[in-house]
């Protein structure tokens, strides 16, 4: 369904400018083809617009010296770019009812606007709301709650008592409401604590593939409104993730931590068990958080990478750098007999 | 189905101290509402149990003086606690029986007390314990053995040949005896090298959810009795880990490398491959396990967190450390010469 | 099917020393019994020949002396055996023809020789080449082309457009082609940005459990001709992974970022967002690696494994290094000026 150029101007609450054109679709500005719409977020790569094949540009006014395209002005350019992809991208709805091979519990409600994918199986006494998707070969327990608008991708997991939101995106391998890692040693061997709290998601949730959140031991875990899970994400029991917060891939969030609002977890970061991060916190890729972080601000822990080489030379000191620091302290201690006073 | 709690006390061996009161289940000590008992374990929250709504707390013998409810008394109030929350939460059986959606071989040895789920997939000659439960959407191949009262999750997958204990609980998402990761270089390309061992998995394992165990390539690799994996765990071909251990979340075991006995493996580590660690070891969250480790104590290789800004400006010394060393040798020859004989 | 050593030295192109004998199957030197062939591929286990039962041996020419048994030549045991157990163990083709428990779309393109099992689901549109195998409750979305020889094993999940190559092992718990984690701030929460691009995997590609590969958001996510992946894999939006790179198990390569080809990549190795690695670098076990490598060699990041107690010590400097230069700089410049000009 192609659109004017200045109907999305309309739509996006952009300024147009230059001629009007059909828009197919968005972009990249490099594969672009007419008919495409691009943007440019950055003065950089401004000098691609002439190069590139599209029909029109979002870009920044202050940028439109250098433009020989149609385009639409915005002071967010990638932002609004996102808005005419979903325009001209909207998600489609599900294949209406439930499908011939699925299995639904009669006790479950399933309003004729969900849909249920081939050999799904819903548990008694689940609830979805309007438009809900359930993918194929996803299973949902016992007493599920899903609500409106909710899409649930194939071979996904839920366990009973979990509660999902509006307007979230549950992608495939996701397991939601696994028993916690909850155990209490009993003469020599581990009997498994009985997890019987549950999980809770807000709405505008997106859950990656893959991710798995386990169900609270007494208390729930709980992800707040906003909250996006990139994959392979690990939330463990009791967890709490604040609203709006973003986490990046084959990230550990361990038992009883607490993440605040609105932060930016990286890649491949660890948190501890039992700890506090306070709203607004930026994590950098690979950092293991150890122990509470009380402010906002950018916490890290990685090392940088270098070649094996010097990899090698440098990694085994990290051994003794207690013993460098006294090194230091005695030559410090010796030099001071020596030194004159008040000598820098 | 509620419970006296004089009754609780006796199949606890708890001492039972104060009014007797029907408990319904178990609770956090925050949110316990009556009926309920809840428990505490560190000195910590003994005064809590006095703002708490619960009906009856277990606890240790010195802390009866603060406590104004009924009480069983327990040298370990966790292990009590957790023994109590079975007695008022015990595992539910399956819905017996083979699931009319379920696709179950002929061939295949499914006992009347089994209960598979529905469009789960069983192949030729499994043989499925007394009380085995099999998830829907599960698919287990040919020639598996799993022992007496093993559940198995939705959306499972056992690869032909497996074979699993008894009393074990393998969680969603979970893939055993895929292939382990063997090549052999051949003219510029990779050969794959078949992988013709299997997963014996020992009786009381527990598999978190989406963890992955891969078959050996021509032993086994092999999970002992006891054993407890959190989820998201990689464990590679001819892997073994020993009886009791425990291992968190992300963490991956390398190629033929063997753990010990009664170790307990923090969330995030990685093992290297064709490495050793001994039994009764502990390895800290997020350790780099890269040389085998021969005796029994605690190890770790994270760093620590740190802000941003600060963590900037050390971390790049880190590529310098020979360099450090070699300087405060310099200075240490130097001040030698400068300092007089036997000073310190 | 059990194979006349000579014929198998015919087959290998290998020199067959000593006694013809029949051999039924591969085996671990030390577990192996009569009838089995195994390896030596080190001068240090040339001792293990004379006490395996095996019944014949590859082996290198200057090994001979040590073997009493029928041997075959080879300058390169491994890859000779792994050859042999091929031989040995054929891929088993799929039990051809469509299960009748699959759901497979009317405009599917499904040729006789391919296999579909119980529960899998196949979309409009799809096309599988001559002898792919799809697994069990493997879920393939509208528009997927997969090429000959091609094996999806149980509880894949194929997204929509995604193609596939010819020869390759796409694994259990597999998730391809979900959305990107791609969003933009609008207002306080983040709007999602719709992931247009899909992936595009090569031939002879396989794809270990659970690992998940995201579709692009404008541009495609690329896999290239003969990468192998491990479990736990996370690819993001738009990565490219060059021609037989191999990665282990739990590595994440970031959105946007571009592995080249004949790259070895160690297991849990986290890649950033919008970087480039060149062809033939190698990255060992647990790095970081924040900024793009731009030529070929060995790269590492990780901090060695110590006892807790030395660690501690430790680890605490490892925020004050720059602390540390600083008082080495000090002592430098003192010390220069107590010492005569041109004393080292």
């Amino acid at each position: 369904m192609p659109i004017k150029l200045s109907e999305l101007a309309k739509k996006l609450g952009c300024q147009h400018h230059g001629d009007d054109c059909l828009i197919d679709n968005v972009a990249d500005i490099d594969q672009a083809q007419s008919g495409q719409l691009v943007f440019v977020y950055n003065s950089k790569y401004v000098d691609c617009i002439k190069s590139s094949n599209a029909s029109a540009v979002i870009l920044k006014d202050e940028w439109l010296e250098n433009c020989d395209k149609p385009a639409l002005l915005s002071d967010n350019p990638r932002l609004s770019f996102a808005k005419a992809a979903w325009l001209l991208n909207p998600l489609k709805s599900g294949t209406q009812g439930i499908a011939s091979t699925a299995v639904v519990d009669a006790s479950a409600d399933v309003p004729a606007s969900a849909s249920i994918g081939h050999n799904a199986v819903i548990g008694a006494d689940v609830v979805l709301g309007e438009n809900v998707q359930i993918g194929a070969c996803t299973v949902i327990d016992n007493n599920v709650a899903i609500a409106d608008n909710t899409i649930v991708y194939p071979n996904v997991s839920i366990g009973h008592d979990v509660t999902i939101g509006s307007n979230c995106f549950i992608y495939s391998g996701v397991v939601i409401g696994t028993d916690g890692f909850g155990y209490v040693m009993d003469q020599g061997t581990y009997l498994k604590v009985p997890q019987l709290g549950t999980v809770r998601i807000g709405n505008n949730v997106d859950i990656g593939a893959n991710t798995a959140i386990d169900r609270g031991s007494l208390l729930d875990t709980v992800i707040h409104d906003g909250v996006k899970l990139d994959n392979h994400i690990q939330v463990a029991h009791n967890a709490v993730i604040g609203k709006n917060t973003v986490m990046s891939g084959l990230t550990g969030l361990s038992g009883s931590s607490v993440v605040g609002e609105n932060c930016i977890i990286g890649g491949g970061v660890g948190i501890r068990d039992n700890i506090e991060i306070a709203d607004n916190v930026m994590i950098t890729g690979r950092t293991f958080v150890s122990s509470s972080i009380k402010e906002s601000g950018s916490y890290s822990s990685s090392v940088l990478v270098d070649s094996t080489k010097n990899w090698r030379k440098n990694v085994i000191h990290f051994k003794h750098l207690d013993n460098m620091v006294k090194r230091i302290k005695t030559l410090e201690k010796q030099l001071k007999k020596l030194l004159p006073v008040n000598t820098e």
